[in-house]
């Protein structure tokens, strides 16, 4: 059973600037990877383009951990514009004049998806470490719940970079019937050590910060904001390549000609760190963080099918196209092509493409028109065998 | 004037196990690159070998960030094996057999050199973040003063990684008649945006720590140890490669068969983070970081001589050998390439060879046959032209 209803931020951190968009609320229990179900929730999404009477043209772009449902448009807290403008819209590679997009707050999130900043039923009192562990097989099945709620059987494509590959992967995997295409970009089919340690010291700067309360900082009134920035920088350099920040802001000074010979940000490449930090905390909550964080730490995909990743795609008729950038050595070239090889082995219709790019992990998000024409042209012929033009 | 005092580590942070080496206590100033200046100071150092009398064999090892003055034998405070036994010993490339090997804790260190642990003349309170601004300069002029005490007058060889490779450069900078040959060993002649950007996270992260009390937290009698850890764990994934934490970890799991879907650490590289974390904060003095890391970031040789390496070396007789690691993201062979050829711009002897390694930045540490035999050759060569054999 599902209903319609206004999607409500928890405990919103800054007031919202527009349209909050959809959210669908769900009685029934959502069965979890870790044993435990949730129930009721609620899944919050963005749609953008029209649904085709076939009800075969819908996209669903998975966002990654630090985004959410707002790929277009003006975002209701922070007032910016969509995370995937470059890629989605108006005659965009992801054409909403062709194509329906569906993009949904993963399950654990804090815009509209029930996640630890939520009132557990149970108490009355947010969630917090109460809330149960979190799989990205978990954020796919809250997913298709959803587009059962809509009457969407089949998805023309499922894509997304870093986490939001992850989901494409699993979506693949986990409902072969349904998925005609999918493009994950960026991403791996299992976390790796560094991949994990990097978010492990995330975790443990939040943890770390007094405000944190053990998780239950929303009852106190706090937020351990110091952590999460730190946990926000750390992956903010990950994201980046050596080049890129070398690029943009190389020893550059900031609003000054010499050093201060004190702890201030001399560099500009510290002022723009402590700017993403300080930014983050205004709109993410460090719980969801917490979790969202691990649910990538535990994603292995060969490994939910017995060992071997071919085996994770028997069944699939959907063409595949797996993208890397050059420089990302966050889920760098090698994780990438070990999927297009399983998936190769396995039978299926693959593409690779590495894409020249200097900057790093975060290339998914910026103008790279090899990208854009890469995506373009596989999600044309994808569309065409469908009767999509 | 200099006096040979008993080495006096500020606030222990565990007993002393061994023996605390040597130290030489400045009355006259330490003029320092941020115009003030520090008196009195007292530098600690280790010797091994014997210092031939011509007073010729004298290699200066330096050491890197969180190293310190015990290359070799049991450290006095964790009683654990010195950082560069692999290097420097009897029979070892850095043969004490036939050199005189010193090593002196930087100044602002936490080993017996004054930092800012240390108490200030004008309060009797320690000096914290009163203490004066360092740069890899000044660390250098201290070791000078003491090679001066010590009535050395040239440096058969003056060494190290990290760090202690820009110390080494320094040295050839500052007093290009004092050295016969340098290998500054993984290291740049400049921290880039990415060096920055990782040392001002772990500088936020000790920061952010309630018990850093604005830097006071000896007053206090309680330390950021948190925010310290959260920092070395930083640190400690840029010293190692995606490979070796692959090859090392990998996805295995720490004492269990199977996720706890909880917070802790399920994973072996989480428990080696935080093993790297905790023993850590037990041997190292947080002020201690912020200076140091803010004295590399600082470090830029070629803005130092007009804006072009190769002016930093016009005089200098000595031979360099410059040596990278391949899988070293921290300190890259671009930027080791990049010494070796304005060395080469500049008419300077130089040699350059980038070894192959999987273990990223650490390999300078660690068991790298083809470096010890590329340094030991090396200063055989050296040496034999001084008339040590």
């Amino acid at each position: 059973m599902a209903e319609a209803v206004e999607p409500h931020f928890p405990k919103p951190l800054c007031a919202p600037q527009a349209s909050r968009g959809y959210a669908c609320k769900f009685d029934g229990p959502l069965q979890l990877a870790c044993g435990r179900s949730l129930a009721p929730f609620t899944i919050a999404y963005q749609a953008y383009g029209k649904l085709n009477r076939a009800r075969s043209n819908a996209i669903l772009v998975c966002h990654a951990l630090s985004g959410d449902q707002f790929v277009l448009g003006t975002h209701p807290m922070t007032g910016r514009a969509g995370w995937w403008e470059t890629m989605v819209g108006s005659g965009k590679p992801i054409d909403t004049d062709r194509y329906y997009v569906l993009c949904v707050n993963v399950i654990g999130g804090c815009m509209g998806s029930t996640g630890p900043a939520d009132l557990n039923p149970a108490n009355g009192k947010p969630y917090a470490l109460d809330f149960p562990m979190l799989a990205v097989a978990d954020m796919v099945r809250a997913q298709a719940m959803l587009l059962d709620a809509l009457g969407i059987e089949k998805l023309l494509c499922v894509t997304g970079g870093s986490m939001g590959g992850m989901q494409a992967l699993q979506w693949a995997a986990s409902y072969p019937g349904r998925v005609v295409s999918a493009i994950p970009i960026a991403t791996s089919a299992r976390h790796t050590a560094q991949n994990i340690a990097l978010h492990e010291i995330g975790r443990q700067a939040i943890m770390a910060d007094g405000n944190w309360c053990g998780g239950r900082y929303l009852e106190q009134d706090v937020r351990p904001e110091k952590g999460l920035a730190i946990a926000r920088m750390i992956g903010h350099i990950s994201y980046l390549s050596e080049e890129a920040l070398a690029r943009k802001f190389g020893r550059a000074l900031q609003n000054r000609s010499a050093f201060s010979f004190a702890f201030e940000p001399d560099f500009q490449v510290e002022s723009y760190l402590h700017h993403q930090g300080s930014t983050f905390v205004e709109r993410f909550d460090a719980n969801s963080y917490l979790y969202i964080t691990r649910a990538m730490d535990y994603f292995d995909l060969a490994a939910d099918y017995g060992g071997n990743l071919k085996n994770a795609f028997p069944e699939t008729d959907a063409r595949f196209l797996i993208l890397s950038f050059t420089s990302d050595w966050l889920f760098p070239t090698s994780e990438n092509r070990r999927i297009a090889e399983a998936l190769g082995e396995a039978g299926v219709d693959v593409g690779f493409r590495e894409i020249a790019s200097h900057r790093g992990h975060d290339a998914f998000l910026l103008n790279e028109p090899d990208l854009f024409a890469t995506v373009r042209d596989f999600l044309t012929s994808v569309a065409a065998k469908q009767g999509i033009h």
